[in-house]
């Protein structure tokens, strides 16, 4: 739905306020990109416990690789039911998520919605 | 494999005797179809834990939405194995499958698979 | 912590607005409970995945004891890590549990605990 | 409930129609019964998902101490809900489980329990 | 990446020093192929707990259609996070994974990507 | 099997070639413990999917009575299968636990359960 600047953008708006977040992009492998910055570890949310397999299985891959470690940080549980592939899904078959994101987000996202459904 | 109305008409067969079950389908989002007809609560079958977690999500996010609730009904363990999509692939290879489903969708079954193999 | 006797009292109380809710207890088996009164079906809350595979488990033997259905409701995901035991663990080591029960209850819990603690 | 010896009899006498099983005891290490007497693996059942993550850490354990291999075996789904430990609790609480059990079994477990609750 | 021929040809190459493996493939259902060769049972790798759930329930199609039984065993820990696929996504993005194959299969991996990349 | 101050001495020891880490205790609630030090997170390790849903209520409990946060850093997955009360558990019944262990824990609990099992 969102191109990766797009997507840079909107992160850079919402953590605006937030001086020590840099919003960055890579292509290839994370543990290169982690390489090159000398990036020691990866900080990442989890929600559920079928997150959890997944987020193991990379975990552990990247600290194989590159020597990569991962340090997971629970949902604030009021969210853990929160997707980002759901929040979009509902939006576009015409659902409220004005609650569940970010303003400038919302803006967005509905004014690509809309024009992606324009004839 | 089969159409909405072809559903529709397969699940009318195996519920004619069940005189408070009416089937519907709808487009859009479940929530607004709840609200249109002053639906308060689905229910949905659970068979595996990894059901649970993807099902668990979906009722958060129904409850938010529209104050619909979600409550959970267990399948009977001797099916918890059977899934819709299994059924269909293992027939599709020549399995036997008659013992799983009820009679009057496994002759339908057998006729559409047959058609698609035709030259 | 608290008799049956009191923990039906407290949940009179929490539940003094709903009337279509009535507190009961019983001894022995659920099932033989629901079979004199004809209940077809037990209500439970889910909050966790843990939960869910033991609960399963005996919503099975439910069924199979007697025909007693169990249906699943999900908590809501704020509370979702919140457990009785857990609450009753941190409130007897002296931590702030009052923004996570009704005020009757946290009322009675306090003076519960200081009459423990007495010499 | 059974002492060692009355569970011995009782495998035996349900595993009587098998002429390869052979029902032994142990104390001490699973592992050292292994290796006196050169068993390369171990077969247990698996009912549910929770079982599984325990018996994955003893099946490591014990391919890590003496190579000794655990091989796992599902239920069969109409049984997945059945512990001895849940049989038990519903028997003792007057529920029926002639179903759930082979009948030799049943009789020695109902007359145990009369001779339990007798003055 | 690999067509059946190779992967049969890979999978012979690293298991030449065990005697009474021999690799086969086959077309359509599983319990057919066991069958038509009075296969009693067949052993699968099990590696993380969400590989458990999908697993049993295959498990239990077979168990029903043929009777053909599923016995797992479970992966060694050190390797636990290692999927095929996660393999295959690595090695397209230049990650070193020379430490997680066989070294014939390696090379042939590495072979097959930089035919894959040529202009 | 040991005391507070023994397990301190056994952590002090298997960390003296870590200058930054500094072994402390407490009692009553962890985040008592980390307000009265400024503490703003807990690392914890996490092993197996089990696990997660229990040091998730935790964690959310956490966060909940007093803002601290906790971070999941997941074991090395050669190690996955390891806990303390296992490890005791098969050392206590004479099994080989030595390359489980640190060398000097491994004294020390050989050790306490020689003098344990004394006349």
């Amino acid at each position: 739905l969102f191109s990766v600047d797009e997507r840079m953008n909107m992160l850079r708006q919402v953590t605006a306020h937030l001086p020590n977040v840099r919003v960055d992009s890579f292509q290839g492998l994370l543990v290169d990109f982690c390489r090159e910055r000398n990036i020691v570890a990866v900080v990442k949310g989890l929600r559920a416990v079928s997150d959890f397999d997944y987020e193991l299985q990379m975990a552990q891959m990247n600290s194989t690789l590159a020597g990569v470690e991962t340090v997971f940080v629970p949902t604030a549980p009021a969210w853990s039911f929160l997707a980002s592939s759901l929040v979009k899904e509902v939006a576009a078959l015409g659902g409220d998520v004005e609650h569940l994101l970010p303003s400038a987000v919302h803006g967005q996202l509905m004014k690509r919605l809309a024009e992606r459904t324009k004839p």
